[in-house]
């Protein structure tokens, strides 16, 4: 499968990594908003400006967006998906019903293929979730996210007057994990499932106490959360807190049994030194699903819940018997 | 959707609790080849002599096979997929193409839709092994079952002379478990993975170290692992090994980046007090996808594989966006 990257920030690097570990996939391209000449890919892939990427249409099977959910993808997923199979991460959940739509009808507008929502969560997560649902319907379910770097706090936090840089890591607190494996179905506040660690530098003779109140009382970000604030010189920000890890966990607990006396418990995990990089890879493997829906004939927007499994492999439905079944 | 049990055992009885947590299952009735008068079904559905299935053609839309992989499904499957959409568990590995070929013939005659395999191990544990070499190309993957009560290997102690009953535990050996999880890639042999933990009651007078070499010496079952081999009254087995608890995990680590120099890992798991019955929980559910899948006209045999998740829930597509996305 041929493809193209749009976007090229830390998932579109990460995808750039991602085909190459992917023995039946080829980059034809990185289509970049930035002049090219500016740019410099990691292996030596083409660069391209953003605006070129329609002369590139029949080169490339699927196009993978790599650009973020708060401006760039509401706009760039309907605007391709007219002319080009693709995969984006689109991960603003309130909005993702009036995405679908837009990209939907602009796929079958152009008779071409899109996965939206792509990635870990929305993603491996969701999946976990309706699995478990499925085959417990009985039963209380819980997403646990981290340890890991959250972007959008972090530059919620960067956004406030005296900061120089942030990073925000989101901690799942250990008892709520607990009670949640050991199936006690616990109601749980934000509060009670996920601390909050911010590590902050700031402008010389910023006062620290103001951006401390600032951010632990930020609505939606940090109001209603146990937050902590350290602040941190730059260059300790950049030495110890350059990576970009995360994961966590999503816990289903049920009952079985005619009347319901057993407990049954399914849990699904990860731990990700690079969240853009694995993000980049599950894009992949939902790329080669695309590619084959559409040379099935099938058109329009899906979303991982569309996916048969076997479409996310390279390997035929006689090897994936033989080896996984 | 109509579901027909056939096959009454713990796995049969399992799937009559299973079809009760399921608003949108009704059970027409249970196929046994005892006398059905001497049968009393848990929640008083009705019991059928398994010869009189085919008069229930009509009414059923999926029949769950309930027999054992050894004797049973390599007979049934085949016979009852030319007439009966169905669902079996048929779990012995190297025999599963030649099942499939088989199923697949036999529903594509009748004009019917099979799935083969299903459960957790074949099943969601080869879901979990799918999706994680999906998105970690470059990696290691590894299963752990147990702690939990292996029927075929209790089978196995029972046919030794002198025993009167055993309870056999698979047991994951946890320095092999943390390897796996650091993604230290280890290579593992049996006995490095899992112990066998034996509990076994005796008739008056047998010669138990007979018996203890007879267990830990027997090749496939037991030979290469540590064996641990507890003589115990049948009383004790009866009031201490009553239940058929089992689990595990699915472990898979692989690098990710341009230079590989990140790790990521995925991790699936499953901790179950009652093995058949959320086995059953497991099969209704790709019932409901093998109805659907057969009322959009496709026939023949599936695993697993071949389902799209949303197919194995009861919700709507958009509920299924607005829930689990």
């Amino acid at each position: 499968m041929k493809l193209g990257i749009y976007g090229y920030g830390n998932l579109g690097r990460g995808a750039e990594a991602a085909i190459r570990q992917n023995g039946d996939a080829e980059l034809v391209g990185v289509f970049t908003r930035r002049p090219p000449e500016t740019v410099k890919s990691e292996t030596g892939t083409p660069v391209f400006r953003a605006e070129d990427v329609f002369s590139y249409e029949k080169e490339i099977d699927v196009l993978l967006l790599c650009g973020g959910s708060a401006t760039d993808l509401p706009v760039l997923s309907p605007l391709l998906a007219e002319r080009f199979n693709l995969v984006d991460s689109f991960d603003t959940h309130a909005k993702i019903p009036e995405h679908f739509a837009k990209v939907d009808s602009a796929a079958r507008r152009g008779g071409k293929t899109a996965l939206i929502s792509g990635g870990w969560d929305p993603g491996l997560f969701s999946l976990a979730r309706l699995y478990a649902e499925a085959v417990l319907p009985r039963g209380a379910g819980y997403t646990f996210w981290g340890r890991g770097v959250s972007q959008g706090h972090s530059d919620a936090i960067r956004r406030i007057p005296g900061v120089l840089d942030a990073r925000q890591y989101t901690v799942p607190v250990p008892e709520a994990v607990r009670a949640a494996e050991n199936g006690e179905s616990p109601s749980l506040s934000p509060r009670q499932t996920h601390r909050r660690e911010c590590f902050v530098a700031v402008k010389e003779g910023a006062d620290r106490e103001a951006i401390r109140e600032a951010i632990v009382t930020m609505p939606h970000y940090f109001a209603g959360y146990d937050t902590s604030v350290t602040f941190v010189s730059e260059k300790e920000l950049k030495e110890n807190h350059a990576g970009l890890p995360h994961g966590g966990r999503v816990i289903r607990t049920g009952a079985t049994g005619a009347r319901e006396e057993h407990r049954a418990a399914v849990m699904f995990s990860l731990a990700l030194d690079s969240n853009p990089e694995f993000t980049a890879l599950v894009l992949v493997s939902l790329a080669r699903a695309v590619g084959r829906i559409r040379r099935r004939g099938e058109v329009g927007c899906k979303t991982v819940f569309d996916i048969a499994p076997a479409d996310l492999s390279p390997l035929s439905a006689e090897e994936l018997r033989e080896r996984y079944l």
